[in-house]
Parts: structure tokens; sequence; C-alpha cells
């Protein structure tokens, strides 16, 4: 199974790496990294680096493809390199997903047009905004679009996925073979759980929350 | 406060990228990538490519350390750069930490000899002959020396090390952030969770386990 992963400058790491670090020990799969071109891209903190294995072209048609986040994401709306390759896959994926504010470039090149989705906590009115109908679920799974939430939320995306595409016993072996058994010291991880000031906080600093709210 | 975390050919990419999704988003904070050379390394399933910034002789006195994991460890046992830097950096460092196979790298290099130290769990034997006190749990703290289990649990090692550094409420803030509402679709995480046999047979294909057991 190819599994192709795009990247471009700002994306969230975690976004992308989360993912890869379950499919990349589903058995039979290889994943590449694709770009705009090959080469090293940077992510949204400027501190990491990771290779882009190949330009989009050289990967036209992956079985399992997955959109990463970030605040890079704002780069990759409307017309570009990245939509053009990511429409041409999806028609012949099985899968195309997405983490994060990835959903946000799914919604925005029309592929969740009505199917339910989600995203960062922080970008959910705006996946309504681009056509979607956002669910405050961790993973969100219609037809073969899978999204997931913030950041994080990629490994339980990929964990769930793995489930489908090789049963229940490649992933829990996965999950053991990478001790995936979160305990977080803190309850903080949602705006459900966090401080309803720290919640509101984000909001105001969101790049998502309209200018005066 | 600068945050070096080590690499080599064929750490595991999450062990890695799981501390710096947090780390990044500390206030004030310098996360770089240091190897024996500047560059490109792949990871153990050799499709990802992180980008190391310095060599270890630029990033002497890093007041954080971070030591992956995964099957390039075995490759860091002994004498070499990875160790020398470490030794020298250890000696002024606030807190040196590993993930997963990690610790036994620290171990080896003599930094946990009488500590309560935690790694993968198939590396627990391993880590008690090199001189630590294994302990099964998801963080480990003896001193400056902080451990993660397995791969994943690097998350859950950098936001309770992001608390003691900046605070519980910075640290809630980056968990909301990334947010790490950690929701896994199996419990299979663990050995104490997944089912005994696939336990079993992980531990007889493992590296860590003696011929004929």
């Amino acid at each position: 199974m190819q599994i192709a992963i795009a990247l471009f400058d700002g994306f969230a790491a975690l976004d992308a790496v989360g993912p890869y670090q379950v499919f990349s020990h589903l058995p039979g799969a290889q994943v590449s990294f694709v770009a705009e071109r090959a080469g090293m891209l940077a992510d949204d903190r400027a501190m990491l680096r990771l290779g882009a294995d190949a330009a989009f072209a050289e990967v036209p048609a992956p079985d399992l493809v997955v959109i990463p986040g970030g605040p890079g994401q704002s780069g990759q709306m409307g017309d570009g390199p990245l939509r053009e390759w990511l429409l041409a896959a999806d028609r012949t994926s099985q899968f195309t997903t997405s983490v994060c504010t990835g959903a946000l470039i799914l919604a925005d090149a029309g592929l969740l047009a009505g199917r339910r989705a989600t995203t960062h906590w922080l970008a959910m009115d705006e996946l309504a905004r681009l056509g979607a109908v956002p669910v405050t679920e961790r993973v969100v799974q219609d037809g073969k679009y899978v999204t997931g939430a913030g950041v994080s939320a990629g490994l339980d995306m990929a964990l769930t996925l793995a489930g489908q595409i090789a049963g229940d016993e490649v992933a829990q072996s996965i999950q053991l073979g990478i001790e995936y058994d979160p305990q977080p010291p803190y309850q903080a991880g949602s705006p459900a759980k966090a401080p309803e000031q720290m919640v509101r906080r984000q909001r105001e600093l969101s790049r998502f929350t309209p200018a005066g709210q």
C-alpha cells in the first residue's frame, strides 16, 4: 500500500509524524513524504526540518493520502500545486485523510462538502464555513474521508485506519509496539476539559477568530 | 532555554518529534536537533528523514538533553561521539532525558547507575542489566534524569517537564494547543493491557530477548 503524507512549509510536526509512526509499521506499507518539490520543509516552529522524498508529480496515485495541518495551512488554500495533486490523488485513493487544520485544505478543495468531519477545536467554525459538517469527535469518518482533531489526534486517526486496513490485531500490535498507553500529566487537552479562561484566551489569540470577537 | 534532541540513524521518529512538539512551544525555548554531523538522519523505518541542525560540538552545553530510542540505539552503545557529547552536556544540563530505548544509552554511559528509570517495556531487563532500577511507569524522574517509556511516552515526558520548567498553566496551555486528549481506538498500549499472546509474540521477536527464551 502506498501512503503519501503531504508537506508544506509551516506544517505542524506531530500532525505528520504521528500518522507516520503508525502507518510505517503497517505490513507492506510504503510511506512517502511528498511536497511541491523534493527537499527539506520547515515546520511551523521553524526548528524542525523534515525531508520530502518526492515531488507531488512523482506520487500521483497513492492509496492513502494524509494532509497535515499547522499555521502553514493558510498558504495551501485556493488553487495551487497541493490542491491540484490532492484532487487528482483523491480520484483513486482508498482513503483521503487529514489531521488538525489539514481538514480545512480538504474542505477548501471541495472534498468535504456536506460531509461530517473534524479539525483542531479552534477551527471548527471555519470548517463549517467551508461546507463541511463539523463534528466534535477525536476521529470522524465519512466514507473514505477520515479526519482527526488537533495535532496529536493523528495517532488515533492512524490507528483507527490501521485497523480497517490490516485488521484489529495488526493495529493493536502497532499500538503495543509504540507503547501508546497515553497518560498525560494534565487533563487540559480539549476545550471541554481545560480551564475556561485558558480556552477563552486561545480563542482570542486564534487566527480563526474574527477580529472583535 | 536551549534544548538539544540528539539524532542518530535508526532513531524512532516519534521518540524525537513527540518531545519536540511540546518543547518547541515552551516560551523562550530554542530546540536544536544535533548529531555527529549536521545533515539528514534516517529513522528506523528508513522512510523518514529529519534534519540535524548542528554537530554535537556546536551545542556543547544545552540546558535540556533529549536522547530518543529506536533500533539504532544499539549503534550508540559504548564509546563514540554521542556518548562523549552526552557525558559532557550532562555536566551542566538542568535535565537529561530519554524516550524509549534512549534510556539504555543513558544507562550505558553510566548516568543511571542506581537510579530509577523507565524504557520501552521490551527493554526493561536490559535497563536493569545496565545498572538502572527499572520502574514500570510512564514517566520516571530521579533527580534531573527523566525517562519516558516506549515511543509515544515522549509526549507525556515532555509535558511533565514543561510543567516543572514553565509552570502548570503553560504546560496545560501547550496540551490544549496540541489537543492532546488521547482516545486510542484500542486498549493495547501496554503489556498489561494487550492480549497475552501478542505480548508473548513481541517478546519472542524482540532484539532484547536472549536467544532460546
